[in-house]
C-alpha cells in the first residue's frame, strides 16, 4: 500500500500512523482538513513529499466538508482550509507548494458547479500524489548512478516510502541501487530526537532486505574517519536558491563530517522542495518542537532525564551549500554553482 | 559524598551506581578486584579519572583477598589483579596509569612484611584518589578563566563529580566558573547511546543550580551556527602526544562544528590522561561496546528498533588536534603546537 491514499468509499484520507512503527502498523483515516492538519503537526505523517500530498488531500476533504452551493463559496472554503493546512508545519516547503498548486488550478478551472469543483480538486490531489511516485522513481534512477557496488552509505532521518507517497527520496535512491544488484550496506543514523532512522528507516530496510546497521547520529564521523563509509545521502525539507539545504536536525553536522573526510554528501529532493524565492538558507523558518520529544525517552526501562529538566528541540538545521556535493532531482543531478544550476532544473 | 570511597570498616570500595541515576541514587559496594573490574566494564563507574581511582582501590582489594604470606607472593597477586583491572576497558589511559603507578610504588616500597605491603598499597590508592580531587580543582581554576560572564557553553558526555573522585574535569571548570559568579548557561549534549549527558550531567547541574537545557547531540551545530553558544568543553579518555583527543563518541563531530563556527573547543584533562607514548590518535584503541546500548531504548513506551535490527557501537572517537583550541590540565592550559607544549606540562 501507499503511505497515504484516498479512500473513495467514504471520501477519507487513509494513512500509516508513523508514530507507531515499527511496533505496530496502524492505519488511520481522516475525514476533515483540520484533522489532517493536526496529523501533520503531530507527525502521524512526516517527510516533505508526504506532508505535501496529505495536505493536498486535506484540501479535497475541505470541499466535501463544505456545504457551499457555488464555486465561489466553495473556493472560499478551500482558501480557509489552505491557511490551516499550510500552518501545520513551517519548514518543509512542499506543504505550501502542494496546497498552492491545488488552489491555483481550482481557481483556473472556472467550473460552473460546486460539485464539479469538488471532484476536480480531488482529482488534482490524486494527480499530485501519483506524480510524486513517478518523480521519486526518476530521482532514484539519477541518484542510483552515484552509488557504487560495495558502497557503505550513511543515511539520515527517514526518506523512504514512508516519507513520500511511495518509494521515497534518498532512501529511494538506495533502494533502486540495491535493486540494480549493487551490494550496498547502510549505516542508519538513528536521528534523535524522534528516531525516524532507528524506527522507520530500519523498518523499511528490513522490509526490502537491504543490510543495515543503526548508529547514533554522533557516530557517523567516526565511521567516515575510519574509512567505513563512502557516501552520505539525505533528503531535504527546503532547498534555497543558493543550494543551502534545510533538513532534519543533524544534517549540518553529518555534512561537515563528510566534507572533512572528502566523502560526497547528496541531498535528494523533488524540485517542489526547491524554493527559489529564498536566496539562502538563513531565510528558511526552522520549527522548534516540544522539548518533551528530547526529554521523554526511556533507557533500560527508566526515566532518562531528571525531574524538572529543560530541553531545546529545533527540528531542522541549515546545511550551507559548500558542504553539499550534489542535489539529486527528478530532472537530474545538480552540481555547484547551485545558484546557477538549480534554476535550470526547477520549473516555477 | 565522593563518587567512590574506601570503606575501612569492611575493606570495601563503595560507589554510586551511575547506571541508575537520575532515577535512583544507589550505593553499591565491592570486596573483590574482579567485581571492581566488572563494574568498570559494565559502567557502574565511568569517566576516565573515576575508573583510574576505582582500579587503584581494586588493586588494594586484591591484597586483602590474597592469602600471601610474603611480599613477593603478594606482589604476584597484585600483578595478576592489575592485568584483570587494566583489561576492563581499553580506551581511557587513566586505568592503566593508575594501576601501574600503584604497582611501581609497591615494588619500590621493599617492605619486609606482606601486611605492611597491603596497608601501603591501600594508602597509595587513597593518595591517588585524594590527588585526583586536588588536581581537578587546579584544572577547574585554570579552565574557569576561559569562560566569560554570560557564556552559553556546550558540554559533551559527563565529566563532573561522577566522572572523577569528586568535582570533575570539564564540568568542574563550568562549576568553578559558576561559583565565581559568572552567569552561564549549559547546553547539555544528551550523549547517545548511554545518555550520560541527559542522565548524569543534567542531574549534576540540577544539584548545583546551574541553568541548563538538554539537546540531542546532532543539535549542537545548529546552536553554534545560530550564535547561541560561545564555548565547547569536554573531557578526554586519552590524549596522544600530538594533542589528538580520544573522547566519548561524538566529540569529533562536535569539535568540527565548533571549528566551522570559530568557537573554541577545550578538552579538560589531568596530565594522567595524556599518553606521550602514542604519537597520534590513530594509535589509541577504540572500544566497541554491545549494540544493545544503541538498540534498546524506548520511545513513548514502545520498542524503538525493529526486531532483528543490528547496530554498531564505537564508544569513543578521535578528534584531530587541529580541531582542539586548548587542553586544560592541572599544570595550566596547553595550546598548539601540542607536540611541543604537552611535554612541558606532563611529568612522565
Amino acid at each position: 500500500m501507499r503511505t497515504l491514499e484516498w479512500n473513495p468509499k467514504n471520501n477519507s484520507l487513509t494513512m500509516i500512523d508513523q508514530r507507531r512503527l515499527p511496533e505496530v502498523l496502524e492505519i488511520v483515516s481522516y475525514r476533515t482538513h483540520t484533522d489532517v492538519a493536526q496529523a501533520i503537526t503531530d507527525m502521524v505523517v512526516r517527510g516533505a513529499p508526504a506532508i505535501g500530498a496529505s495536505a493536498a488531500f486535506g484540501l479535497a476533504l475541505a470541499g466535501f466538508e463544505s456545504a457551499a452551493q457555488t464555486p465561489r463559496d466553495l473556493f472560499a472554503a478551500y482558501q480557509a482550509a489552505a491557511n490551516i493546512l499550510k500552518a501545520a508545519r513551517p519548514t518543509a516547503v512542499n506543504l505550501a507548494w502542494a496546497v498552492d498548486r491545488i488552489l491555483v488550478s481550482a481557481l483556473a478551472s472556472d467550473l460552473p458547479h460546486a460539485d464539479d469543483l469538488r471532484v476536480f480538486v480531488l482529482a488534482q490531489a490524486q494527480k499530485l500524489a501519483d506524480e510524486d511516485v513517478e518523480i521519486n522513481q526518476r530521482m532514484a534512477a539519477y541518484g542510483a548512478e552515484l552509488i557504487s557496488d560495495g558502497d557503505t552509505v550513511i543515511h539520515h532521518c527517514n526518506t523512504g516510502a514512508l516519507a513520500a507517497v511511495d518509494w521515497g527520496t534518498a532512501l529511494g535512491v538506495i533502494r533502486t541501487a540495491w535493486e540494480q544488484g549493487k551490494k550496498i550496506h547502510v549505516l542508519v543514523d538513528e536521528t534523535r530526537p524522534r528516531l525516524q532512522g532507528a524506527r522507520l528507516t530500519a523498518w523499511e530496510l528490513s522490509q526490502y532486505g537491504i543490510p543495515y546497521e543503526i548508529i547514533s547520529d554522533n557516530m557517523s564521523g567516526y565511521f567516515m574517519r575510519t574509512g567505513q563509509a563512502q557516501k552520505v545521502f539525505f533528503g531535504a525539507d527546503r532547498v534555497a536558491a543558493n543550494g543551502d539545504v534545510a533538513n532534519k536536525i543533524g544534517t549540518y553536522m553529518l555534512s561537515l563530517a563528510a566534507h572533512d573526510n572528502e566523502i560526497p554528501a547528496y541531498s535528494v529532493v523533488p524540485t517542489s522542495t526547491v524554493d527559489l524565492s529564498l536566496a539562502h538558507g538563513g531565510l528558511i523558518p526552522i520549527e522548534e518542537r516540544d522539548p518533551a520529544e528530547v526529554l521523554d525517552i526511556r533507557f533500560q526501562g527508566e526515566r532518562v532525564t531528571p525531574l524538572g529538566a529543560k530541553a531545546r528541540n529545533p527540528a531542522f538545521d541549515i546545511t550551507p551549500n559548500r558542504l553539499i556535493t550534489g542535489i539529486v532531482t527528478e530532472n537530474g543531478v545538480v552540481y555547484p554553482p547551485f545558484e546557477i544550476n538549480l534554476k535550470k532544473v526547477v520549473k516555477q
